[in-house]
């Protein structure tokens, strides 16, 4: 990548610094994360940076780990919602009034870049699209393959809340009473088999 | 918390540095968090350094976060799957022979720490348990308060796959054909209403 590419900043630091900043969280460099940290950048750009935002994400793939990074909302801390519903679109908002920016990847806008539109339509061999075209398709693109809009969240917002727990009679562990009388797991629907 | 507490290694660095970890990418120190972290360095231990590892983890509060800041295993890259069961229970396996060790806070165990089990059972108001208290009483607890069993992982395991997608006709974004003939959104399912 050239020199000014690698110098544009967004989220608050340059794109070598996102792409380091990327492949320590997410262990390797995604052309999603890229297209992900300029749609965070956005987002909080539109929000505005005295304001106190939640995040939701549309999809499992990627994405929210350009929240993780690039955001305070994470998983665990209940700050960020992930829906699994395969849009690569993502929503920050003010976690007091509801209102905030939902952006996408706006694919008749992504037309104009074919090895972005091909990457995420799956048009394309992953080997004819290597990362470092990626990234320069996705860096060159910026902001002009995206759309956003203003919103306000309706549902999902709601923190998480810890319903009644008990101890399960079955295995002795702490578990939500909404489950029934044992547990998922001692109801024989646990992920997994004991081993000797 | 004295020094002799503070060095103590956990997840291959001091405690000190862990919290550290913990308040930069959670945003706050929470017990559950350090807790976690001795959770992960025991399956981390149990399983050895040479096996690549997926996690699973048995609830959507904190836990999730112990295994993306302590592991490479992280949500957006799908190496970390989260089940909303309200288990204090993780599993690290071995993402070939899907084998591996759960581990969870056993509470029979937590009762000779009454701050640790009082905290996780919620019979002490949270005035009454500081941070600066359960940090130290769960570095204390170490291990002692945790149990862990060998396991084979039976479902959760396989790597999310897209599906087939098509563009909404309602929208105009990429969406899984298997929702339908719209988007979720466009089905009224979405969680914001569009602002002007």
């Amino acid at each position: 990548m050239s020199m000014e590419l690698s110098d544009i900043q967004v989220c608050g630091r340059s794109v070598k610094k996102c792409l380091a900043d990327i492949e320590a969280f997410h262990g390797f460099t995604a052309p999603g994360l890229v297209l992900g940290a300029f749609m965070v950048d956005w987002a909080q750009e539109l929000l505005g940076d005295d304001v106190e935002a939640d995040a939701i994400v549309e999809t499992h793939h990627c994405l929210p780990d350009a929240i993780q990074i690039f955001t305070p909302c994470t998983f665990g801390n209940g700050w960020m919602k992930v829906l699994d519903w395969d849009k690569f679109a993502l929503s920050l908002y003010d976690k007091k009034t509801l209102t905030g920016y939902r952006v996408w990847l706006d694919l008749e806008k992504a037309r104009q870049f074919p090895n972005l539109y091909n990457w995420y339509m799956r048009l394309a061999p992953k080997k004819d699209l290597p990362l470092e075209v990626m990234v320069e398709t996705v860096v060159n693109a910026n902001r002009d393959a995206l759309s956003y809009g203003p919103i306000r969240v309706t549902q999902f917002h709601a923190p998480l809340k810890k319903g009644n727990t008990e101890i399960c009679p079955g295995c002795g562990e702490a578990y939500p009473t909404a489950q029934g009388t044992q547990c998922l797991t001692c109801q024989g629907q646990g992920y997994y088999e004991l081993q000797q």
